[in-house]
C-alpha cells in the first residue's frame, strides 16, 4: 500500500537501525518509539535554527561508577546504570512561554494505553501546568500514521481516574480527536506541533484579555 | 578562622567526597564545583516541594556504545563516553517564565575567568533571552563563599568582547557586584536565588505596564 504525505509526496520508511544481539530479551532502554522522536528532533532544530524557539530532549539520566582514563583517548566509562528520571523529556521556551512535553507511540488503532505514561510525568506536568507553562504530550498513533497533541489536564483527567471501577485504561482515539489537535507532517519542520501551541496561546491570551498579549 | 553564615549559625564544613584513585591526573567529568550545585540542588527540591518552582539540572549527555542484560539484575552500562551538552545545566519554570541558568565556581578572589564558560552556553542564553526567558548565571566566589545572580546579557558583553586586543578574560568582582545581585546564604532554602529572579521579573513588569501582571 502507497502512503502519501498530505502534501501528495510519498511516504519512504527509514532504513531499519542497526540493532546489537542481546543476551537475553529484557527491556530495551533505547530505540523505543525513535519514529516520533526523530521527526520531534528535527523540527526542534528547526525552530532552533530559525530561532523560532529552543526547544531539547534531555539527555537520559545515567548513574556512572567506574571511568578508565586511557592515555591520549577520551575517557570511557566502564560501569553506569539507568535511572528514572523525574521529569518528562522535552523542554524549553517558545514565545516566552515555558513549554514542556512528552512523546509516545502505541501500535493500537482505538485507544492510547495509559501504561505507557508513568506517574511523575503526569505529576511533573501538572505541577507546571499550574506555574504556567504548557504542558502536553504528543501521542502518535503508528499504525495509523496519525499524530496529537493533547493538553496534560486532559491526560490527567483520565489518569487521576483509573483506579476507579470500571474504568478505561485507556484513552479512547474519539476523546483525543475531540479533545486534542492533530498535528499534521510537513516539510519544514516535519511535525510543526509549535503551530498547535499557537492557538493554546492566543486561547489563553483571549482568557486574560487580549491588551496584554504575551 | 570561624565562618558563620549571615544567620550566625556556624559554618560546618561538608565530609571530604570519597575519591577513585584514578591511572592519571586527566580531566574529572564530575565532583567539580560540586559545592554550589549541591546548594542549587536543595533549593530546587525546597521550590518543587513547596511548588513555588519547578527546576531541574539537566543529566549530563551521555553517549552509550554497550550494554549487558544480566539474568535477575538491572543492565550495566559498559562502554560509554561523554558528551558536549549543547544547553546549559539548569532550566525550568517559575512564576510562569522559563528559567534557564549555568552555575560556575571560582577560586579566584578578584575576577571571573572566562575560559569557565563555553561559547554554547553563551549561545544558548542569548537564544533563550531573546525568547522571552530569563537567562543568568550563578556565580561562587569559593575562597569569598560569596555568591552572585548575573544576567546572561551582562555575559555576553564581555564574552563577545574577549577577542579584541587588551579585553579582559576575566568579569572583575566589581562589575560582577555592580551589574549581579549577590545572592545570600540561607536556612530553607539555602541559597534562595529565586528572589532575586523576582526583582528581575518586577523590573520587566514595569517596563511593560504594571496592568498586565504576569
Amino acid at each position: 500500500m502507497t502512503i502519501n504525505y498530505p502534501n501528495g509526496k510519498k511516504f519512504i520508511p527509514p532504513s531499519p537501525l542497526l540493532k546489537t544481539k542481546r543476551p537475553s530479551s529484557r527491556v530495551q532502554h533505547g530505540k523505543r518509539g525513535m519514529r516520533l522522536e526523530e521527526e520531534i528532533a528535527a523540527s526542534n532544530a528547526f525552530y532552533l535554527e530559525r530561532e523560532i524557539a529552543v526547544i531539547h530532549k534531555k539527555p537520559t539520566p545515567i548513574q556512572v561508577v567506574k571511568v578508565d582514563y586511557p592515555k591520549r583517548s577520551a575517557a570511557v566509562i566502564n560501569e553506569a546504570y539507568y535511572r528514572h528520571s523525574s521529569t518528562t523529556d522535552f523542554n524549553g521556551i517558545y514565545r516566552g512561554k515555558y513549554i514542556d512535553f512528552e512523546a509516545k507511540e502505541t501500535q493500537n488503532k482505538l485507544s492510547f494505553p495509559l501504561k505507557n505514561f508513568h506517574e511523575h510525568q503526569i505529576v511533573h506536568m501538572e505541577k507546571c501546568q499550574k506555574l504556567g507553562g504548557l504542558t502536553f504530550v504528543l501521542i502518535r498513533f503508528s499504525s495509523l500514521n496519525r499524530v496529537f497533541l493533547l493538553e496534560s489536564s486532559y491526560l490527567s483527567q483520565f489518569w487521576n481516574n483509573q483506579d476507579k471501577n470500571d474504568t478505561r485504561k485507556s484513552i479512547p482515539l474519539n476523546y483525543i480527536e475531540k479533545y486534542g489537535y492533530e498535528v499534521y507532517y510537513g516539510f519544514q519542520p516535519p511535525l510543526d506541533y509549535l503551530k498547535i501551541v499557537d492557538q493554546l496561546i492566543e486561547s489563553k491570551n483571549k482568557r486574560k484579555g487580549d491588551h496584554c498579549g504575551e
